[in-house]
């Protein structure tokens, strides 16, 4: 088994980012920009903001963060996302979700200046990606693409099952999946027989945000297996393959962490990037 | 078997719809009022149009048609979209696709107001669908979802198989039929064996454009069979299905012509009136 290494994939890239952007500092004389928005004090997401601060602090982007309390009103987020969809040295707004819920994420997101929009979740942005159309993607989908890619996973022709069917990523990295050949389907809670699917696949992305739901017995021989489970169990990280089974039987395997978390940032650090070069042009 | 009746659904839904209008004609003072654009000779395109203009008619939808010639220019086009999108009295507009290679038609269907998108093409209506918000949905997967519904067919649990993954019909119907919980497969032209998909499909949408692709031995006994396809051969008609065969195995089929063609007309029509409404209430 050939461990998929996100972490030294994302790091690599990391690298090259920031030596593009060492060079475009001198050039467009400011570094590229990232303001994230945090609301409260959810400790996961206060671990992801931390971990996307490092990477900007690593590739060269300015962040600034806007840690907000969760009492924060819709006006008050609205005017700060306005102020930085106007303030031309912000080239990336990202809101951290979950937010609390009397704010309206949908609302709020959309209201990023689609030029702005990092996480690639602006309606119009996320209209493109399923039109086939260039745009910002969504970070983990991107990264898990840019993982195989890395890998030289073949895709065309391969048939790619996908666990779980969220908006930020089953459902997109599935559509990434097809746009590139792959024979897709995608399972769910509401999925029969979930293992008589992925015994079938070539690549299997799980995304279903259950601890160790992937087992062993569950998959094909040979097959590539993606794991973009994030959950904590007894304060440890578990992803949701049960990885000391699978890796007997895959021929790839990403492991949590270290997998597809980084691949994550790095699609963010790279997304900002691509955000800053349409910037500056303008 | 029992023929999924497009035709008679399509029917009985536009009589609903006509006496709906009725009523709105005197509350609101004016009929709904749909604006379609024709670009060209195409026959089969010339054809769709004639068969949107009569069931305006039924139904009681003013209706004007543009026709332009195939040498139209893309600022002229333009013009008549803006001047449409301002017009009070028009609630859709429906650029009839495929237009002719010099005009770009991704930014024509972008320019029409997003409130007044007939065919849920906007990338904004797009975006609004993949992420399962509340939105105008393109009229086949919508026609589609109707007939399914019409015929009480189980989609919760179901495994579906969706030949195609077109843009207008195959991956938004894969993603109507996992909103309302059935695990979905897309095949398409890359797909290696497409019967080893089908075979285990509870329901099959057959959408490649392809005559007569889909045979009685690709599917499972008992399996539902929606036949999108509208292929000329020899001046016929013809399904993606061979009715003949499939229809002994299938236990639900729909025919072509007289299938998904009138319910995809009558959700043109619900989209409007549902526009108008909108519209009139603004």
């Amino acid at each position: 088994m050939i461990l998929l290494d996100g972490a030294k994939v994302a790091n690599d890239r990391n690298l090259e980012l920031k030596a593009k952007i060492e060079k475009d500092v001198e050039k467009y004389h400011r570094a590229p920009s990232l303001s994230i928005i945090l609301v409260g004090e959810n400790p996961a997401s206060q671990s992801y903001v931390k971990g996307k601060g490092k990477a900007c602090k690593l590739v060269g982007i300015t962040h600034t963060l806007y840690h907000l309390e969760d009492t924060v009103s819709e006006a008050e987020l609205e005017a700060l996302i306005d102020k930085l969809n106007h303030d031309d040295d912000v080239d990336g707004i990202l809101l951290q979700l979950p937010i609390p819920k009397h704010l309206d994420d949908i609302k709020l997101i959309d209201m990023i200046l689609k030029e702005k929009d990092a996480d690639g979740f602006h309606v119009v942005n996320q209209g493109n990606l399923y039109q086939k159309r260039p745009t910002i993607y969504p970070a983990t989908p991107k990264g898990i693409m840019t993982l195989l890619k890395t890998y030289e996973i073949p895709i065309q022709g391969a048939h790619a099952v996908v666990i779980g069917r969220s908006n930020i990523v089953g459902f997109p990295v599935a559509r990434l999946l097809m746009d590139q050949g792959a024979t897709i389907t995608v399972c769910h809670t509401k999925t029969k027989d979930l293992a008589f699917h992925t015994k079938q696949a070539d690549i299997i992305i799980a995304s279903a945000g259950r601890p160790e739901l992937l087992t062993k017995d569950m998959i094909k021989p040979g097959a590539v297996v993606v794991d973009v489970g994030v959950n904590r169990v007894d304060g440890k990280l578990v992803g949701d393959v049960n990885f000391a089974g699978v890796s007997e039987v895959a021929s790839y395997l990403s492991p949590v962490p270290r997998g597809v978390g980084p691949m994550t940032i790095n699609a963010l650090m790279e997304n900002t990037y691509e955000l800053y070069l349409k910037h500056v042009s303008r």
